[in-house]
């Protein structure tokens, strides 16, 4: 007998988490459609020189390969993934986007605000909670250089959230640039910055002091280590200048916080992280994440990828986005029982497989139908009372007997 | 330069089609869901195995597999796709419900009524209208081995395509065992029923005599032909007893196509067609095909398929299956343009990002958006007037311009 479970690191959705899915997806839709976003779709598969001509970072070792079709493979040992395959699974929505765009970008308006919801593939490490397929909602903006974008973004994608019924997130926000430049003139060379700001991203875990040993181990000196983290855990938004020379950033960064401390209303914070990094290698301005009570990873994250599209177009155009993790947001839903489940006006029709006609019996439930109601047609059996009580799990109001009853009956 | 292109046989899905593919995805979904189906959800890939043990068909031949990972590879040159490969993309969604169905059966209905709404990839011969991925809206009754299951199914896919603005088509039916008894009694083998069967296939296209010729050049002998093509372009529902002896496949066909006809209302026919093959191996009774208009391919199909489920548990479980090919009725709405581009309340407000604050601007937008609209912000440009005439395209009634218009303007 051949198996019945799901490829590794992936899982089967069943009805009453489809259900809430199906929800909540129509919920983040119609947020971001209101804010003018347009929705639109790519195939999962890409060609792979694409996928593995991008900057993306650790995803392009997690890679899903699809092996050539229709032609002699190479099996010399020396074969490359590229001499075997021709294409892969799209690790996150971004890089199809800018594919998109540059293939697409006559009949589209300018600037181009996207809606992605789709799933993404990495074959991590399986383990709890983290799926090597998985959904992502995106929006985002090309063709707007201003940090408007950014501020829709974020206004779109807190409104989006608050939709859903978390309040009270934090979005944490930093520059790359303003990174760079404190990296730099901490006496790090420029093709350090990468492998410096790695280090940085466990702040969260392992904390500054943990940061710095971890980069002297590296081989860094004792004395640009320490001017560096006096700076990471010294900069703090209204210091900004203290700190770091380029004033555009600073600008924005300060503009993007002050201006969505507004627009939030007390509902959720906003502020300037320093810490934050962002694993992808391709952002170039504002990055930002969002965090949620005692969860310790990000419900949505995003930024600035200005040089991206560039790579397939004639020109470079100016992009920024951001993600919700669906799964993650499902999680918590299910775990905060947020979503009480739903009751929704459904009801059983029970039906004699030997004397009622299916014509009859579909005509009843279609006058339920008609008044709202969500109709299972079930045939009768002979252990009637056993098999209603089989039925009895909170999904349905009720049952109605065929010719028998005329109102529902409670189970 | 890298291409933008989509990977060849795949297209990339604008916005204008994309929202006419979610409001008619959730046409579907309301049907289905009304009727008592419950949507679930399996992932695009499967193990290799299952998919190469199944009875897929043709489809084998156009599987999409997935490169190993982490692993040295076998380049022996007899190495085989299972060496090299341990996943593949799934080529329809019944496969995978029937895996699913034995995973999780304990935390089912029964009978479960299955929703799945997912793409599907096929590695074919890229060719106008046809696409290496695309999606499929399917139900399924899983352990309902009588006729009403399928009155159900019918019944549920018609009103799904009747709320699309479909009216006029036409279901055909045949029967899987009465097929088989034809051909057997005609004097051919057990074991030549599938090549008979896709000889059958092609009366459509080349007619009766095509199709006699075609089996005489294979080798089968004229007498044998002969009394299959008798029975083929005779056999009609009102006389099977003279042809077949099958009764309880006689009486499911008969009782299914009368039923219909009563719940058709005169909006669609259905009718009984012995030409009627359906390509996958894995049918065992009866199998269905819509076709609409003077589009020369089916919009939606489907059958029994009692004996997959036990491949993969303990005991074997009736199962049936309707899908509507969301591909094609999209291409027909959109050739036929029934789907008169639904105007939505949309409007721009266009903003000076100079003098302007963006909290006022999304104050205003969120104030439209509360009576209804779905509002996109715009950044002016110093050529106005030039800008305004380029987002004229149809897509929004009007537009404000912050500060300045109190109520909408035409373009």
């Amino acid at each position: 007998m051949i198996s019945s479970k799901p490829v590794r690191g992936t899982r089967d959705i069943l009805p009453e988490e489809a259900k809430i899915r199906d929800r909540l997806e129509q919920q983040i839709l119609a947020v971001y459609r209101a804010h003018g976003f347009s929705r639109i779709e790519t195939p999962v598969m890409e060609n792979l020189e694409l996928l593995l001509g991008s900057d993306g970072g650790e995803n392009l070792k997690m890679l899903f390969t699809i092996l050539k079709r229709g032609e002699k493979l190479n099996f010399n040992p020396e074969a490359s993934v590229l001499d075997l395959c021709d294409m892969g699974l799209r690790f996150d929505l971004t890089l199809p986007l800018s594919r998109f765009y540059s293939n697409n970008q006559e009949v589209l308006e300018t600037p181009f605000k996207a809606i992605q919801i789709g799933n993404v593939f990495r074959a991590e490490r399986p383990q709890k909670g983290r799926f090597r397929a998985f959904k992502q909602c995106d929006i985002d903006i090309i063709g707007d250089p201003t940090v408007a974008a950014e501020i829709e973004l974020i206004d779109t994608t807190a409104k989006a959230l608050l939709a859903m019924g978390f309040a009270g997130f934090t979005i944490k926000v930093n520059h790359r640039q303003l990174l760079s430049e404190v990296i730099i003139k901490a006496g790090f060379a420029a093709d350090q910055v990468g492998t410096v700001c790695i280090a940085l991203d466990k702040m969260d875990k392992i904390g500054a002091a943990g940061v710095s040993s971890e980069l002297i181990e590296k081989g860094h000196q004792q004395e640009q280590v320490d001017t560096l983290m006096a700076c990471v855990t010294g900069i703090e938004l209204d210091n900004l200048a203290q700190w770091v020379e380029d004033t555009a950033a600073i600008s924005e960064l300060t503009e993007l916080i002050n201006t969505v401390k507004i627009l939030a209303k007390g509902q959720f914070k906003i502020v300037f992280d320093f810490s934050l990094i962002r694993g992808m290698g391709y952002y170039t301005g504002l990055i930002f994440e969002v965090s949620y009570g005692p969860y310790g990873y990000s419900i949505a994250g995003g930024g600035r990828y200005d040089n991206m599209i560039g790579k397939y177009n004639k020109v470079s155009v100016p992009a920024v986005g951001f993600s919700i993790g669906f799964e993650r947001i499902i999680t918590i839903l299910m775990e905060e029982q947020k979503d009480a489940r739903q009751i929704e006006p459904a009801i059983i029709i029970f039906y004699d497989p030997q004397t009622n006609s299916m014509v009859d019996v579909i005509g009843a439930a279609d006058r339920w139908r008609d008044k709202g109601y969500r109709v299972n047609l079930v045939a009768m059996k002979k252990k009637f009372g056993k098999q209603i009580t089989a039925w009895d799990k909170g999904q349905y109001q009720g049952f109605l007997v065929f010719g028998r009853d005329e109102e529902i009956k409670k189970f």
